[in-house]
């Protein structure tokens, strides 16, 4: 194994502290807001919701990625998203921005912001000043301040979420190798859906790479990671996925899509997948994950629009929850991914931990047997797979069950 | 008024026949097939599922409508879709359509089949033809028989649906005004969304019309009614629906898209909207029909998609079985349906029976009164609107709200 799993998230990697605190916004009784900071200027990328409708932060974000191009602070609140706030929603930002580069001596430009809650209400600028004058003050490198930050930023996920990896590139000075860290943390349980990025994500290293080569590795690893996924197929007005990389590790700068670049890709896109499976796993309400492997298709493509469809249809998902065999409702799925296929030749399988049932194939349902089909649909994680027969190419994503749960969640939200 | 509501469904116009019975396919205790028929032979026009996926009678009766262009009996059944059956399926339907051919003494290509219910298990085709003897010896033209073949293919349907009206035209000798009559019956309660047409729908006319011009109507008319509903997102492998003209009415045939047209348009339209609007308010589960109005949008496309993206979302639908007043929600659906507009220049209100309320104005949710917004969301229906300010189209797109009885139908469908 190049790529090695290891504790932390965004504190894991060399030179990057993290705070949280109760500031009050929204929730009482827990921290709501994080802060994120590198000792010194991070090269940042970023990939952002799709949606017409971009909440402020995504805009003040998505010009610093595009023009500063560096960063070396971000700041987030839970509980008010910031979106559908005009431009006192972009004052705000302004606003935040501005104190927090005062109170950590840093361009104000240098500061993203990520909201996540509430579409409509304004945020309380006092308490998110306050927020960020208390978490300037607090700054900590160790792992547990990362871990502390990934819960602050929560909403109605039930669990946190991060992971980081280490593996070695050559050193700058061209005499053996360094170690290199990439670690991340994200939030997201309702309003997920595969559309660039689908939720906030933060991912720091300490690795020396080129900032337009940071923004492709971004770009191309989310396809097969974030966009993935879908918890109820509402793509959100808030989704910001931000990489940082403050070339603390001492490696020799990628500067070209060679073997360090590639190893970079692998770290990246481990980091990614681990948190897009927390978050499909954590859907609102959710008490299973759900995976379907689309393989021997024609295209990349099509495999991926294949497997997205099967994991966003409902029919799937509330099956998935009963536990119930109705099989021909994944078949149905994509049958309207938008692909064209011929039924008569691809077959489906359940896969469960100790054995596969083949459910469909030559055109037609098969027999199979229910007590196993219920065994299977009742393990924690359930897989569902479809032999394309016309390719070589296979794309996987993830989502999970449609509950009561979802409905009571989401029927009653904002009290 | 030129088009009149008039009582009854498929037996309504002049010459149809109507007949159930309960073959015991898979429920018990209740009808579960029924049979159209005509006294002569009816040009058929029919718009199918786009599903990849297609369930024997669909690729049965797409044929006929493709190639005989002429029917002169329905046989539906429900409990069993008839869907991934392979070539046993289509077998199925050749043998159905063969004996009741011959029960009714007509070609068994002038047989049009429908089916609905689970996918993947196979007719018992003994049952099948025992209802057939049955019904072709019942055949009724009482709008009883209509109505009573309405509730026998009924699957998760709380309610039958079917609409009536009459409308007149220019006799056929010229010398005066007959009256036409338009009658349909439709099924549908889960997997529905807009995609041609995404249910099991007939419709009943006397009308004297080319088979050309009302396959032409029955697409244009769909494209704003049944394609415009959506209960939960998943296209189905059955969709049907299926217009049957037996010119017994006596008007001059309608040959060239003039008024005449335009009138049976109209009727149509009128039919098929009712039954479109039933089924929404029907989808599996809900409490409430919703209903979206787009206007003053750029484009007659880009208002039905923004309209469509608002009722087939989750977010929405759960916000609105919880009448949580949420309203960025309907904004951020409207984001993600892939039209471009400015946010800084629509309004969205909320409309119900006896007041407006605007929630979105100048690029931000506004504030309104929450006691009045749940007022207006505790109605029987629920009706949200947005003014794009951009254009001078409009359409508007019918669902339901999400609940918990939508989960627990699906969790457990099959037993």
């Amino acid at each position: 194994m190049k790529i090695n799993g290891i504790a932390g998230g965004v504190t894991a990697a060399r030179g990057f502290k993290a705070a949280c605190c109760a500031a009050g916004i929204k929730y009482q009784g827990r921290t709501d807001m994080a802060m994120l900071y590198s000792d010194t200027p991070c090269a940042v990328a970023g990939t952002f919701t799709t949606n017409v409708v971009k909440a402020a932060p995504v805009v003040w974000d998505a010009r610093i990625v595009r023009e500063v191009k560096t960063a070396q602070a971000v700041v987030v609140n839970a509980g008010i998203a910031n979106a559908a706030t005009g431009s006192a929603g972009m004052s705000m930002c302004e606003q935040t921005a501005a104190h927090a580069g005062q109170a950590l001596g840093i361009p104000a430009e240098y500061v993203l912001l990520g909201s996540t809650g509430v579409i409509g209400p304004s945020l309380p600028i006092d308490r998110i000043n306050g927020g960020v004058t208390a978490m300037a003050g607090a700054l900590s490198d160790t792992l547990e301040a990362g871990t502390a930050a990934s819960r602050a930023i929560m909403t109605t996920d039930t669990v946190n979420k991060e992971c980081a990896v280490a593996f070695e590139l050559l050193a700058a000075d061209g005499q053996g190798a360094v170690r290199v860290t990439l670690g991340g943390m994200s939030k997201g349980s309702g309003m997920i859906h595969p559309n660039m990025c689908t939720m906030l994500g933060y991912i720091t290293t300490d690795c020396a790479i080129d900032q337009a080569l940071m923004q492709k590795a971004l770009k191309d690893v989310v396809r097969d990671t974030f966009n993935m996924i879908s918890v109820d197929g509402d793509t959100s007005t808030n989704d910001t996925l931000l990489l940082l990389a403050n070339a603390r590790a001492g490696n020799r700068p990628i500067a070209e899509q060679d073997e360090s670049y590639a190893l970079f890709c692998e770290a990246l896109f481990t980091v990614c997948r681990a948190l897009a499976i927390k978050m499909a796993g954590d859907g609102e309400g959710a008490t299973r994950l759900m995976q379907m492997r689309v393989y021997n298709a024609d295209t990349k493509e099509n495999a991926r629009k294949l497997a997205r469809s099967v994991i966003s249809s409902s029919l799937v998902k509330a099956m998935v929850f009963g536990r119930d065999a109705n099989c021909g409702r994944i078949l149905c799925a994509m049958g309207y991914a938008g692909v064209d296929f011929d039924p008569a030749v691809i077959e489906l399988y359940l896969v469960g931990e100790s054995e596969t049932l083949c459910f469909y194939r030559d055109g037609r349902v098969q027999a199979f047997d229910e007590d196993r089909a219920l065994a299977i649909l009742s393990e924690k994680q359930v897989c569902f797979e479809c032999d394309m027969r016309m390719g070589r190419e296979e794309a996987t994503a993830w989502g999970c069950d449609l509950t009561y749960d979802y409905v009571k969640i989401n029927g009653d939200y904002r009290s």
